[in-house]
């Protein structure tokens, strides 16, 4: 999290804190004692953890119970206030800025898009920066300060350093993203890799509430995955995890820009499905959008085409499945518009390749706009804002 | 933990006890503050924790702090009694079976083998039976109880159930085992997957202490891997995880008895090995052994077969890799015989094939004796002891 003003902090900076503070914000309103079951700590803990959140207005309780009525002594429900503040959350794709304001609970109040002709840092960067004064703009109607901006980026992004290392659909190399966004916009930055980012956004508020093992896929432009193991979003040691995108599946497959042959990304990814449609159907074909007309025209050849980018990323599943075991793989991306054409071979190869028990995972398509991916971005901003230090001082 | 008699039981059933008891096994005397941070624990949880087992004997206090006399305040310093209980752990092959005796701080004491020439449960229940009750006896000269009995086996085993419910290199299918031999030893046993088992002692003991995220890649008769990640084994929510031998890099490739084409175990593991090597050399060749001689004296080809199974290989460590970023993956088992026949092969398409600042991933060999496989085990036995409720009604 990078931030050039002293902008207003979370109170209590201890693991309990955050902990309790994501489960109530999860699950919505809890008492304490179910807080404390579903988060794995005392009663006591728990109390003690959200006194100073109550106190500066994160966390409120509600004295009617009109939300949980059937769980009785409705006083003791603790919910969060999302009204408290606001957040910006940025997903920047190829060809949009896609820019949310959420609340604390990280709904979404207002979205923006913004077209993206300049792949360049620089234009990017000025896209962001007008839709977060645009959005900061309107916040002020809604009372609550915006405390943190999230910005999601395709690509090997560094969150702790807040840089993007490569992002090979926009052509960046070591953007110091964080720094740049915050000096633009005075707030503080958190810059996360896209597909964690919505991974974080299912984790607390879609179908991986409740897991503590599954995996998020995302088709389209790339093929990304983001994984979540004991309950926490795998990282990687060195920055780099959930590249289903380059499990390689065929050494006689088509080359790969990561430079190896027969990747699923290289099989399965927009880019390769247009290239692959061109040399099929002889046809002229520019996007994704074409490809799939083709297949739904029943043009020779363009429907195998389909079958084969299914048959890939329902094996990069199964390694998934066969390496973690989780309990559910959740498949979603731009790329969903063409699930008809390929959602059978998809499910049959990964059947084909789990191995034993690991064919028990739930894979399930979910389809999710692009403003789910900002809000995700907006998550990480919640969640960099409940966890981060007061100071670069303050105890850890 | 299968037990058919009431035996001695771990005072302090909660994850804190076990946490830190843990922490105190696997790094060695400690004060409570330093204990305390590498648990992420308060220092007063690590107090109440520590009491219980200091009073019944599995926690000492060192009074003359030799063994880390540079921290000072040797009083303070706070270890595992090793001498406290006795463990047996058990590691069954296609040939032996492989039983030690260690302390409760998991060093071996007594190591015993038995051959296997019958495959069938029964029989191997015999063998472990037969070197249980050897090892017990020549126990009764420590003067510290035995309590409690691993066994660790190839293939998909279910822990908690305590049922292997199949191991291709045993051809067994659903045997109870945890049942069986807690029938016959009348101790406490656990069951699991013998490559899980040893990551369970390289966590603890071995290369991977210290570590929150590394693999286990074990080569020999099968492909296997244990994974830790964030500090946890990967289960995997069916019971099935690390299954790189299944990792299918080739869909022209030999079929694999798992039903697919081209899995890392099916180029790698040592029959299919054997097999090549035949095809190859048109030599009798019917074990590893005898492959690894053919390479060795120059036979024309002998050294492609190992080649291309190191590539296997490789390329299955970079997926792990890819996708979920360890720090370090320790390659060990009793294929490591030929480690000098395809470690180049190993590394290289690991390189190759390592997404981005995954090829930073430490890839290290570690040659372990079958009887570290049986540690592997024991350990396991002591992991379930401190962890497992005393009694069915009691709080978990
Ligand atoms: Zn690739
Ligand atoms: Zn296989």
């Amino acid at each position: 999290m990078r931030s050039t003003s002293r902008a207003e902090t979370f109170p209590a900076h201890t693991p309990a804190a955050s902990q309790i503070f994501t489960t109530v914000l999860s699950h919505g309103p809890l008492t304490r004692l179910e807080a404390a079951r579903r988060a794995g700590l005392s009663a006591a803990a728990v109390t003690k953890a959200v006194r100073p959140l109550l106190a500066a207005g994160y966390l409120a309780e509600d004295a009617d119970g009109d939300a949980r009525p059937a769980l009785g002594r409705p006083a003791n429900l603790v919910r969060v206030d999302g009204g408290r503040a606001l957040f910006i959350g940025v997903k920047v794709t190829g060809d949009e800025v896609i820019a949310v304001l959420t609340d604390l609970c990280c709904r979404i109040r207002l979205a923006r898009r913004l077209p993206v002709t300049d792949h360049g840092a620089k234009a990017v960067l000025t896209s962001v920066a007008e839709l977060t004064h645009e959005l900061r703009t309107e916040a002020e109607d809604f009372g609550a300060p915006v405390l943190g901006l999230g910005i999601a980026v395709s690509g090997d992004v560094d969150r702790a350093q807040g840089t993007v290392r490569y992002s090979p659909f926009l052509d960046w190399r070591d953007v110091a993203l964080a720094d740049l966004a915050a000096m633009t916009t005075g707030l503080p930055v958190v810059v996360d890799n896209d597909v964690r980012a919505l991974t974080v956004a299912e984790q607390w508020f879609g179908a991986g509430v409740g897991l503590s093992d599954f995996a998020v896929v995302t088709v389209g432009a790339g093929i990304g995955c983001g994984l979540v193991i004991h309950g926490r979003l795998v990282a990687g040691a060195h920055g780099v995890a959930g590249e289903i995108g380059h499990v390689a599946i065929d050494p006689a497959g088509p080359l790969c820009h990561c430079g190896n042959r027969g990747c699923v990304e290289a099989i399965a990814g927009d880019a390769a499905i247009v290239t692959r449609m061109r040399e099929v159907t002889g046809r002229q074909v520019t996007d994704a959008a074409q490809a799939v007309a083709l297949a739904h025209e029943g043009v020779p050849g363009a429907r195998e085409v389909y079958a084969s980018a299914g048959e890939a990323i329902g094996r990069g599943i199964a390694t998934v499945a066969n390496l973690f075991g989780p309990e559910r793989v959740i498949i979603s991306g731009e790329g969903l518009a063409a699930y008809d054409l390929f959602a059978e071979q998809i499910l049959d190869s990964f059947a084909a390749a789990a191995f034993g028990s690991a064919a028990r995972c739930d894979v399930q398509t979910r389809p999710l706009p692009f403003e789910e991916w900002a809000r995700g971005a907006a998550a990480t901003a919640i969640q960099s804002f409940i966890t981060s230090s007061p100071t670069p001082t303050g105890k850890g």
